[in-house]
């Protein structure tokens, strides 16, 4: 098959939020028929998995609102209108760990969920991390753990380790 | 920090589509305070990385409207009500390649974007795969390649993998 796209007929803002917007796209098939898309625009995230020079991991444990449950995550955070994505990063490491890092650099990009979002996370490797204190918004609750990425890597393969970005940097690293 | 959740205090249904719901919801914070929560709700999906005889992986190509591109990604559909998981993965596996398998197993659970969604996909492994045709629904435009491990893995290392749960996969096999 070659490459196509589905082109808009008629579009419909459902919700324009905070975080997110709500997109109804009607669009044109390859075959001329038309097909309704649910489609929720996100402004992108950045995640950071460190090792520090006890080569622990410094990972978040904080509830999610959306999956009612407390979840173990590499740091992260939506980007920001403006900023760079590695300086959110930087950002996001510093205020969640309080960890500044000497040297960081994206290992990967994907699409969290392609079928109906257009997120988009930058994941990045950071190592020189030097210790300070977390700066969490007033509004922010959670708490930094620290784990070998022997014990992560046990974790994810006993289904501990629920984020798919967290899981895909623990593998990440494990394939090193 | 100890366990915690938030509470819902108030909850607005903005929209109720075929695949997605979005909700907003007032939720009570553990220092207090009130704060708000965009949600989509997702059935949750079910994705399946295959090994043929010939050490190949079956993959999908197809376009996204949400992320305006053409995707790789390993087959993969969204959870059908009353319908276990490893049926579901079983169907789109044959539906999307025409591959049936002898042997499936999950071998991750994971939530694709829990900052805002709920969505959870299941990922199998499916072996000892008997050729057949596919049936795909009228309206879904895809072609079936098959990847050897080692491409896979290289494109996934040089960013030519943008899904998340297939470059998850991949590196769960490259790491058996």
């Amino acid at each position: 098959m070659s490459v196509h796209d589905e082109p808009t007929l008629n579009k419909e803002t459902i919700y324009e939020g905070k975080i997110i917007d709500v997109e109804l796209h009607e669009v044109k098939l390859p075959n001329g028929k038309t097909s309704m898309r649910e489609l929720v625009k996100h402004p992108g995230a950045v995640a950071v998995i460190g090792i520090t020079d006890e080569e622990k991991i410094p990972l978040v444990r904080q509830f999610r609102k959306a999956t009612e449950e407390m979840l173990l995550e590499i740091p992260a955070g939506k980007r920001e209108k403006g900023e760079e994505p590695k300086t959110t990063a930087e950002r996001e490491l510093q205020e969640e760990t309080g960890y500044k890092a000497a040297h960081m650099h994206e290992i990967a990009q994907f699409y969290t969920s392609p079928g109906f979002a257009d997120e988009l996370v930058s994941v990045y490797l950071a190592v020189g991390l030097q210790a300070g204190m977390p700066r969490t918004e007033a509004d922010e609750f959670l708490s930094v753990e620290e784990w070998t990425l022997n014990d992560a890597g046990a974790a994810l393969r006993e289904g501990r380790l629920r984020d798919a970005k967290t899981a895909f940097a623990i593998q990440a690293l494990l394939l090193r």
